[in-house]
């Protein structure tokens, strides 16, 4: 039986995530490197703003950094209560994920990679997606507190197998982004009328979260909201890579799009959104996507 | 008012299609080629089979043929009836599209460059969805006869916008499946549950109608069923290409892709779904998916 | 026996080309659209400055014009004599050639596409480059006048061959710069000296025209003078990739190539030389190859 | 003043390498292995074959081995002698060449990497190229022995230099080879002679030394002798693309090449040539270069 949850690092997605845990669990602990985001999150959401070391004698201790390198650090200075659960839900890289669980394991702390998709709307709805991995015994035993916070809750194979999961995602969305762009950039380079176009794709084969949400809602809208980051997306290309490489595979596809979005990352404005890369690429064809 | 209306080219797409029509028309003449295909639909849905010569006087003239170069050969062969409108169903070239509306005209006829999605089962249920290029006034005398037979009757743009949405729309649907096989590979060789991932991603920003539909139904079920051969995928990869380089664009991912799929139609065995694509690139990782 | 020799198309290369022909042939006619040029090059080599229609009057003709479709233009206005063969030295399209030899086969005339290679000094000194498509025995005839300005006259095929090979070198070349482009800017970021890299490659397997001449002299000095436009290179990737189409054969590097100079060519300042094809690709690694 | 060197690893371009030394120093001693090939070699060329802890007592030690793997767990058995220099000649990674010789450093040892080109031939002839990477006085102090063996010497960073210019050196290797076979099948499609236009090539823009040696002497002869095998091109080409991901560059065309020598890697009959990758290319034109 979980008694209690700690939630570390109160950023846009933890903030939300970790405001459902009152409703389930008696005993929330929240922490922040800014700890006035922490306090502020006990008076809103009824949790208990603690000092680090008290936050890891959770049973299920939740984190969400924004990589795999900042959560190495954080658990190198602290000690976890021996037979917790460490549920990671930062984008990170799989190879961190399987030396942390083994080096936990030792101290009889099981440690699941559980990166988490659905953006602060998901967050804030308690509808995300967990891709798991790491023991499934863990999995089963942490499982009420990440249900509290998703909808599909899945395990996808040993450690660091949720990052991976993650990993290619990312680079299945970054595929989609930039080759909707050369083709709409086609139709409209040949007078077709791009809304009418992603209707009818949108009801064919060649659709994809691309077409259905981000180039409408993005691109075409010429909005480019901020909410997720292009050197993110960036970097998250490059953990697919080295997933790609580990296994000494040919990729072109994948590759070539590392690339372009790596490039798009490099020369785009500060602060840009992940389907700004688009606009490296009106760059090139001179052609604007509304 | 429509009072009459032909199909030409009753294949596996167009037999189902031509079927719908007689719950909506008085006169509903067919042909094909291979004339006793005529006559069985005559008689199994009450149509009238007759010669290409009579075909031709319809108010609406539907053709569903392979290739632009059988619908252009067709169109020279025949008079047709002065102010009806040809709706071409093919998956053609725009250009050629451009060259008949033209010629057309000069005889009071209008054509209008339709292609369809939705597949068999689409054609069966009257729900494909219509792409139509052409003069917009032609396209509304004409909504009726294709809202008979689809859901989404979509205007793109002028002649060729119909053709060139359709091959974008198959180029993004080969861009998913060998940038899908090689995300999935990769994670096969990383031990990740190949279902589990599918999962995942199906509910996160990857997804596509490849990872929703093709890779569990055809690719990971290793059935690869032939509804759409691989050839007409490289074709309509090429047709897409042709749009590119006329509009001067750059298109490294659609380039590659076009390469990648070309490659896998010349080695493929004969009679391959394109979906089959995929062993190409299963040949080179050693991985199998499945 | 040659008599006479024509030269159409007095630029950069026709002028220094046309320069050498009174040394071997008693009558050389030159004819240039800004006539004052052909004047100007009769005083200083002694040729003849002639109305275009005395100039295709010549046993052999040369043109040196930008497009094959100048070439045609002006084919198509003038009465050529019967028995001639037109030489054209054009970076023309094989297809073009392909036609132009059909049509003057009718009225007696050979038509050889005969792209050279070597540059402003090749034609200054007599050691350009000529591959030469067309008929064998009309090869042979007009070697002698080839000879007298270039050093290697190779006959590589049928109408239109010389200009597939030399799109297709130039093809190589594209493919080249920005391999060691990307090559290159990778060894300076791990701060490995360029010069004395440079030494090694081109004394091992790596090496190209592009390795020992064009990035030391153009790109690692800064000077990229302006010999050859890269709107140019651009439009010769572009014929050679119709080439791989027309083949049907799948080609990921080289259509790979033909995107990223086609959108170097799209983002460059006006009037750059081909070289600062490389400048795109700096402004994405924020590297500068000097 | 070099008293002493020593060989370790006498394989193909080892044991060339080797023979030239007793021309040059007075004590040389060999280790192999497989030692009767030092023995065997002793007797051949006047060295001396000696037990590996008396080999890394000499002033100057070579190492040429098939790996940076095989290179550190060697050293790692040893004791080295104070104030030796140990010139690694192995196609080795950057990152192995840093580690290693920051901790010799410790023991004042100097550790170069040296990798060579040039082949067996040049082994032979003692017409290598050196291109090293280290401490700039212990290249000076260790030239003469290098000169020994070599006709460039070259001084081309600190240390992992030489192996991140042999790496791109061959990663432009692949890149030409492979553009090469495209180009070149694209001609043969079109009846092009693909002799003459190698030739023509040759004394133009694309030339490389893939057009002016491999392609003729390997490919259009089917002869693809095994001199550099596939495999070790595909991991070379690898080693080049790490260096272009720690470096967060993006570089596509060097991705996609490394992809498509690594299928062709994974694909290829085994004890293949590296220029045996255009078979793959060649199963997909379904073209025969020759």
């Amino acid at each position: 039986m979980i008694q209690s949850v700690a939630f570390i690092g109160l950023g846009a997605m933890g903030y939300r995530m970790a405001a459902h845990l009152p409703k389930h669990f008696d005993t929330v602990l929240v922490w922040n490197r800014n700890f006035s985001k922490a306090e502020q999150h006990a008076t809103e959401y009824g949790t208990t703003a603690v000092e680090l070391s008290k936050a890891v004698q959770a049973d299920i201790i939740f984190s969400c950094l924004p990589t795999s390198q900042d959560v190495e650090t954080l658990i190198d200075s602290v000690e976890i209560k021996s037979g917790a659960i460490w549920i990671d839900c930062t984008s990170g890289v799989p190879e961190a994920a399987q030396r942390l669980a083994e080096k936990l394991k030792l101290q009889n702390i099981d440690f699941l990679d559980a990166p988490v998709s659905g953006q602060t709307i998901g967050a804030e709805n308690a509808t995300l997606t967990f891709m798991v991995g790491g023991d499934v015994r863990a999995f089963e035993r942490a499982y009420p507190a990440m249900a509290a916070l998703g909808k599909l809750i899945q395990h996808v194979g040993n450690s660091g197998a949720g990052f991976a999961v993650k990993a290619i995602n990312n680079m299945l969305l970054a595929v989609n982004l930039w080759s909707v762009a050369e083709g709409f950039s086609t139709l409209k380079a040949h007078g077709v009328n791009l809304d009418a176009a992603l209707n009818c794709i949108n009801a064919s084969s060649g659709k994809s979260l691309v077409t259905e949400n981000i180039f409408p809602q993005r691109v075409l809208s010429r909005e480019f909201p901020v909410t997720f980051a292009l050197p993110l997306l960036a970097k998250d290309t490059g953990i697919a890579l080295d997933l790609v490489h580990d296994a000494k595979l040919p990729a072109p596809i994948l590759s070539l799009t590392q690339s372009l979005i790596q490039a798009a990352s490099l020369t785009a404005e500060p602060n840009s959104d992940f389907s700004a890369a688009v606009k490296m690429y009106e760059s090139w064809s001179k052609i604007t996507l509304e």
